[in-house]
């Protein structure tokens, strides 16, 4: 065991010159100055290892991952990111795990001008705890933060890039199921190193009616605008599962899964993964085009998958736009 | 195991109707509108079981030590308590547990008008991690932020309150020593139910030239105002040791210990002890009267200790004026 103490680690591996807070790691309080005319948003995500990181993880990835899945929360409010604080608790003190998490970590963060401005290590079992705070312009007394209760019966509903393949990988890894290595390695990038849809989310700033990071699984998630807006809405599931990035690839490759999967994994995937850290927003018919326009700004393709609907509850059609039956739990971390 | 799911867990709990915030738990993010002319203070802090409290610790009084450490960092900035985050891993749903817990929270989180605005439940070993902001005026430009950073050669030095009855009490738990129920059920109180001196932080704004909070240990956490500030110190040791208040208890009650503790005892518990919540500050001697003054205010006694000196070190003086040679490692969570 190191004889590196909690300050020493804190200096070594987390200590960055405070640029955007007024006061940053080594006080009691961090020191943030919001704009005048802005919110703070802020959001807390937790990690547990077993739980939503497998032991084997790469360390590097990991720091990715656990300011990813904040970012993409800040995304889907629409906030720019400012600051994070992190607490860390580590069964040992283990530099050669330390240093590539925090690379991770601050890469991305520094990626995203998002600044670590405090936070707390003790010893325990593998813990990681992310606080984010992000920056919404509040116009005319009206906050442009996006929500996940403003969708309209009418509006389009959206999904950002693809969807699925952190689930399929999931699934290769706990060896239920084979694919080809370079279709393994593209679906664990999405797994273990998701990017955030921050620019799409302040691009969409004034064009959402709302939206939602998919973290649980499109229809949990989508789950989650319905029942805050009081609405209800169609998906289309062929299109959602036409986002599956490795599908694509292994068609246009010729190539073959063994054993070759069931339409309900696709479905499954595509619908119920969970970690895509996608966006799903709605928005009014009549925003087409400010949609597409937000989506090449911020070179991030989006698809539409569907409609909201006055009428409560989720219908998914399949390809002949017959009714599918099939019910997809969203992941509940306690179910 | 229960069948309440994450989303149920967090509603019957945890949610409260957002007052202070724009918007509250529920969404991907809070919002929170910090006042015109004012910095939002930030801190952080991560309670593992086993490290940080003892697996038999009476829930309600949990929910309340949890909250209160980080309520502690913001009162030793200075700053009025406006909001915080909770990250709870739980081992499993239990409701008994878990409502006494969200008591004891949210009783004092209430007492301080400090309101939750979001966080995160997940299933593993039992962490609790709480994300507290608060608000510290900004007056002609500058921050009326209490930082560890200011405290000048001349300055007294003042620790609130009592000190090293926690750690007497942690000696009792784990058997070291005996002591009357009585004396351990004040001391036992100090441990597990610590009151943050949120009011006094705020009253010395403007009048405390450095101050950080003890809970590592007084000559611990002193130790960060010498080194942040550039500056040496020097401490009555007895003066320190005479603020143990089971010490006081005993003397006027005729008790005993059984084993008497040694005087190093009473040493260690003073001026290493840790987990006393208490505000250890420093201030010029011209700002004597405004301290008595922010003292009385807040209702908190406060007890001159020592001095602020240009020369590096921390000395220690016993009740002759002579140099004590002990020395005290302050409590690191990885040594």
């Amino acid at each position: 065991m190191s004889q590196l103490g909690e300050f020493d680690l804190i200096a070594r591996y987390f200590k960055h010159p405070a640029r955007r807070a007024v006061l940053g790691v080594g006080d009691d309080c961090a020191l943030l100055q919001p704009r005048p005319g802005t919110q703070l948003a802020i959001s807390c995500d937790m990690l547990v290892e077993g739980r939503h990181f497998l032991p084997t993880v790469d360390p590097f990835c990991l720091g990715h991952k656990a300011l990813a899945v904040n970012l993409s929360d800040l995304a889907a409010c629409g906030a720019t990111p400012l600051a994070f604080t992190l607490a860390l608790a580590l069964p040992q003190v283990d530099e050669a795990w330390l240093g590539p998490f925090a690379q991770g970590l601050l890469a991305l963060a520094d990626a995203h001008g998002c600044e670590l401005v405090g936070g707390d290590t003790t010893r325990g079992p593998l813990n990681i705890c992310i606080t984010v705070f992000g920056e919404v312009p509040v116009l005319n007394g009206r906050s442009q933060a996006l929500l996940r209760s403003g969708a309209r019966p009418g509006d389009d509903l959206y999904v950002s890039g693809t969807l699925g393949d952190a689930a399929l990988a999931l699934d290769v890894l706990f060896g239920r199921l084979s694919v080809p290595a370079a279709v393994l390695d593209a679906a664990r990038l999405r797994l273990e190193k998701p990017s955030p849809r921050v620019a799409l989310g302040q691009a969409l700033r004034g064009i959402a009616s709302a939206a939602i990071d998919v973290s649980d699984g499109l229809l949990g998630d989508l789950g989650h605008i319905l029942q805050q807006s009081g609405v209800g809405a169609t998906v289309e599931a062929n299109i959602a599962t036409s986002l599956i990035a490795s599908k694509s690839y292994l068609a246009s490759s010729g190539g073959q899964f063994e054993p070759q999967p069931a339409p309900a994994d696709w479905h499954r995937w595509a619908l119920a993964g969970g970690d895509d850290y996608e966006l799903l927003f709605s928005a009014p018919p009549s925003a087409r085009a400010e949609v597409a326009a937000a989506a090449q700004a911020s070179q991030t393709p989006v698809t539409r998958i569907g409609q909201i609907e006055a009428l409560p509850g989720l219908r998914l059609l399949d390809g002949q736009g017959e009714l599918l039956s099939h019910r997809y739990p969203s992941f509940d971390h306690f179910r």
